[in-house]
């Protein structure tokens, strides 16, 4: 007796055992400065939770259809067209238990067995394990650093075979806050245009865009395009309510219609408190409260890549979204910390740690060279981690 | 392009177009009784709302380890073991959203392509759904009605073949309220015992139970049998908490690390609001609002049964639990409403629809010689709507 294929096809977390070390640290009174967060660190927004409050003084917390409220879903339909320009009807969204779903359920709707997906390194750590457990195959393209990592047409084109079957693409970027622009994004759609290949279009941090940057979706090149484009966002980053776990996707209407019987057997509803608040949120969309988060994770930013900028022997590679930065730390590696050689990034964010800094060795998104640091967190707490940071560069022999 | 073979392989809903038909008909102002209900009709307790409320207020709602917060699954171990002497450690347990999920992750955590699954006929719709989607092959076993369609030993002993991987039992059932005794979960664990096959136990209905009878878990049996037996329950249907989506599963150590890593990638924890509140519904269990809920459950049953006997050609299969009661109709197969022959339970619910009466015809269910009836419904509307259902059969030719 044992667990199916499927599972075995899921890799250990390459990041566990840190942050459990990280927390056995803490726990024992260590000062650890973690930047490791990948959510806000802000709280949800007063007229959100006031909300969901008021739904919850009703009582009546019932099942909603599996794909969402109509009234949700429509009110997605209306963002999408007021914002980006994009037309669909509400049951072309669905609603899901986070955006991570919404994710696995479009792999799920269109790979088979031996497909390949393209994806971009640095990736989203979900990506490989989301694909491979729908017995897909990943297929890692990776852009220069100069460029941010950011990929180009031509390295899409050459990673296009008769087996692709989709691609996926992130911006701004998770790992690296890179931001693809509205040229890059129509120069990848006209390589993809012409071929049978579906695009995943992750857009979670589509609302954390700093430096002047604008999003731009690449459903928004031609309806061509738009077809065969599934598009995912949600409201954990931009409204701080990762724990609320409300994420979609829109699609054509037979993937849509798809996706929508899967969820209905997979798992229903996500939570109908949560819909509601989803809603007010949307509805109040330029709140005072968001623009402010937005204002401090840009001045974290530009704290961050300064303080980053002024340590020797390591490279930060500028970031315009997400709150994420990746830094180059390859050029310490040889050198050695308590005698112990650090060879990778596991190493150099082992001894980090030992250093008081919890980060995220960035093998785990395909970029070995790297870790991430993530600003969702205070100003003070930014500052004293990297002054550990630097001490630590300068101790290593 | 196309969709994934796993998603053609889910049917299209046999019931979805009567639900559309009922809507519509309601929407149109015609007085339809609906005794199609799979949620309690009640508000969630008013001590559950206030706990989640309080949660709300600190603003703070952020992920939680992707199986559910420790203290949520400690509370959930204590209460197996304090309520059925069955012992799990907190990382045996994983909160889902909603039961449903905790059944997904099951099947796909366990079943291979080809591997064949045990159903009991009647059966939630959802289970052969399912195990399709998961490469797996329903294998469909049912019981004699005058045994309340519940199924021998030796029904399952001769349906095993090599190929059988998992048995799901789900008791009470959805969709007859039949509850499975101690002897018999006894004699049918005797038939698993020594055989190489999982035990998916649903007993999502365990607290909804009446007229003397007891829940059993066959995971209870002995060690044996517990160490490949996967629980299923929820606070959905005990606290009326539909909406809430939290249901969970306890499984020995090497299917919940599976299935925590599994759900890590495909959906990430539960809503966290939801886990605090399913925390406060455990807390305080035999609160004055649930026995109140089941005391009328139970009082609609009897209610229900009463009734539904004083009329002609149509038989009722006792119940003692859920809140389901499913009706043999098939003398009336043959018979006219309106001009129309009635030949299945397709035809019965689509002519009642048009007496004012949505019922959900058994052959979704696997039992197309029934209907099926919830008694989550007001006593008054059980009354009119029976009224309606004993004119509608004095009225067929």
């Amino acid at each position: 007796m044992d667990i199916s294929i499927r599972m075995k096809a899921i890799s250990p977390s390459l990041t566990l055992s840190i942050t459990a070390k990280a927390k056995a640290l803490k726990e024992e009174g260590v000062s650890i400065i973690s930047f490791g967060a990948g959510e806000p660190d802000f709280n949800t927004p007063k007229y959100i939770i006031d909300a969901a409050k008021k739904v919850m003084e009703s009582g009546t917390i019932k099942y909603t259809p599996s794909s969402g409220m109509l009234r949700l879903r429509q009110k997605i339909a209306d963002k999408f067209l007021q914002e980006q320009g994009l037309s669909y009807k509400a049951n072309q969204i669905i609603v899901s238990n986070g955006a991570k779903q919404s994710i696995f359920n479009t792999v799920a709707a269109l790979i088979n067995e031996g497909d390949e997906v393209i994806i971009l390194a640095p990736y989203w750590l979900t990506y490989p394990e989301i694909i491979t457990v729908c017995g897909g195959k990943p297929i890692c393209i990776k852009g220069e650093e100069k460029n941010r990592f950011k990929v180009t047409p031509q390295q899409i084109a050459q990673a296009c075979t008769s087996k692709t079957k989709m691609l996926i693409l992130n911006s701004p970027v998770n790992p690296t806050g890179a931001v693809y622009t509205k040229e890059e994004i129509i120069a990848i759609a006209k390589i993809l245009e012409d071929k049978n290949i579906y695009i995943l279009s992750d857009e979670i941090y589509s609302k954390l865009i700093y430096n002047g940057q604008e999003h731009f979706s690449i459903a928004c090149v031609n309806e061509k395009i738009k077809h065969k484009t599934i598009v995912v966002n949600g409201v954990s980053k931009t409204y701080a309510m990762t724990g609320w776990r409300i994420g979609w996707l829109a699609a054509n209407e037979q993937i849509a219609k798809a996706i929508d019987s899967f969820q209905s057997h997979s798992t229903s509803n996500a939570c109908t408190i949560s819909q509601y608040a989803a809603l007010a949120a949307l509805e109040a969309d330029n709140s005072s409260e968001v623009q402010q988060m937005i204002a401090t994770f840009n001045s974290r930013r530009i704290f961050m890549l300064d303080k980053l900028a002024k340590i020797k022997d390591i490279q930060a590679i500028p970031a315009d979204g997400a709150f994420y930065v990746m830094v180059n730390v390859a050029k310490v590696y040889g050198k050695k910390f308590n005698g112990v050689v650090l060879k990778n990034s596991i190493d150099f964010a082992n001894a980090l740690l030992d250093a008081g800094v919890a980060v995220i060795p960035a093998i785990a998104f395909g970029a070995d060279e790297c870790i991430r640091l993530s600003y969702a967190v205070s100003k003070e707490d930014i500052e004293e981690g990297l002054n550990r940071i630097e001490k630590f560069i300068n101790m290593l022999q």
